[in-house]
């Protein structure tokens, strides 16, 4: 039987390129809101595709994925999930809303995912989950004290549900990123505002530039694909050495 | 041009598997020590395969095994270490030549590894290295503090050395095991001895059995084969959860 995995956002950050590496490995796949094309290319790679429209973040949204996956495949071996709000500012100017809103886009939504896909992997025995959280998990990170929190619980999250649910066979890890190139981080982290905040950034990454897609998608992939099942619990930090 | 990637010990634990799995991603291998049959069978995968005998764990013999690498392929992208000499008991049972012990065997084999293989990544600006330290490293371990203590050691001089080397392009990571299923830790652990002590091991390990050295190797790829460099002074535990 082919494994099957499901992506929950297919048009943002690493879903495309975590897609077409998973077709690549034999993998069918349950895909939210894949960007124009994706399908058709998967399909080409030998891909078995279930598309599903974009919907909420919630308990409900992720539960019906999950039935699309069984209701298609009457399976589901792996699903990730990214998420996040990021807020940015000192503490001391911060309100109490802006610590609700990253609570609620940062751990809110991986407790929805987690409590929807892990239900069906514990009564089959096996399964693997990954959470998308971020580098800023680990280490203070100036300017940005609520996400960094926010991040760091969803992270030990992950950590404790995995122990919970390990004696079930099921796997759940967590790869934390920065610096990745995508277009809301150029913009938002003003790295395309000009060469001297490109160069400020490069400086700042030890690796000295932004990690890619294709690369992330790579380093996410045996977290799903079942080559290997014995870790859980790990936190991944995916950030040019930051 | 095909990566090549050396394997400082291709007979024990993960060697084997990880030379499988590079071969099966279009590498060419220097591999120490291999076992009977394993250059053969990676020839018929497709890879260059340039053998050496087994040779010490000082500096001497790393240098030697990255000229063999640069004298047949004229180039060397990865290489992994394992190594670890193990002492259990009691902290207020051991004495200064146990620290001593560990220390050469955990400590001081990497550094001499380390040592050798950068040099040459650092001048071409690129290059992975990976050191596969033990799950240890990451708690307090009762009946191993030395070893617990050694492998901590290790691990955070791998996270040091990658902060040193990211300007040059070169990442370097640490994977740390326990309960892989091998003899070696079979026999020294008591794994072997009963179906009591096997039940407790599964007891102890979250997900209940023993890791296989073909997961392992999956685990391990994405550090060594090229698709994802912007990983380094990254850990990753990898012992079932525990």
């Amino acid at each position: 039987m082919r494994r099957v995995s499901l992506i929950t956002d297919s048009r943002h950050y690493v879903g495309p390129a975590l897609a077409r590496v998973l077709a690549g490995r034999s993998h069918d796949l349950v895909l939210v809101d894949p960007i124009d094309g994706l399908v058709d290319e998967l399909i080409a790679l030998g891909a078995a595709v279930e598309a599903l429209p974009a919907g909420a973040d919630d308990r409900a949204a992720f539960d019906s994925m999950v039935a699309a996956s069984i209701d298609r495949f009457g399976r589901l071996d792996s699903a990730s999930l990214f998420s996040g709000r990021v807020i940015t500012g000192r503490f001391l100017d911060s309100s109490v809303d802006d610590l609700r809103a990253v609570t609620a886009g940062c751990i809110e939504t991986p407790y929805h995912f987690l409590s929807a896909v892990l239900p069906p992997m514990i009564e089959r025995g096996e399964g693997q989950v990954l959470v998308f959280t971020s580098a800023t998990a680990a280490r203070p990170t100036p300017g940005a004290p609520l996400y960094s929190a926010a991040r760091a619980g969803a992270t030990h999250l992950v950590r404790n549900v995995a122990h919970e649910v390990a004696r079930h066979g099921v796997s759940v890890n967590a790869i934390g990123t920065n610096f990745m190139d995508f277009p809301e981080f150029r913009q938002a982290s003003g790295y395309d505002a000009s060469d001297e905040m490109r160069e400020r950034y490069h400086r700042e990454i030890p690796l000295g530039r932004l990690g890619t897609m294709s690369e992330l998608a790579a380093m996410a992939a045996p977290f799903l694909d079942g080559t290997t099942t014995f870790q859980t619990g790990v936190f991944v930090p995916y950030a040019g050495g930051w």
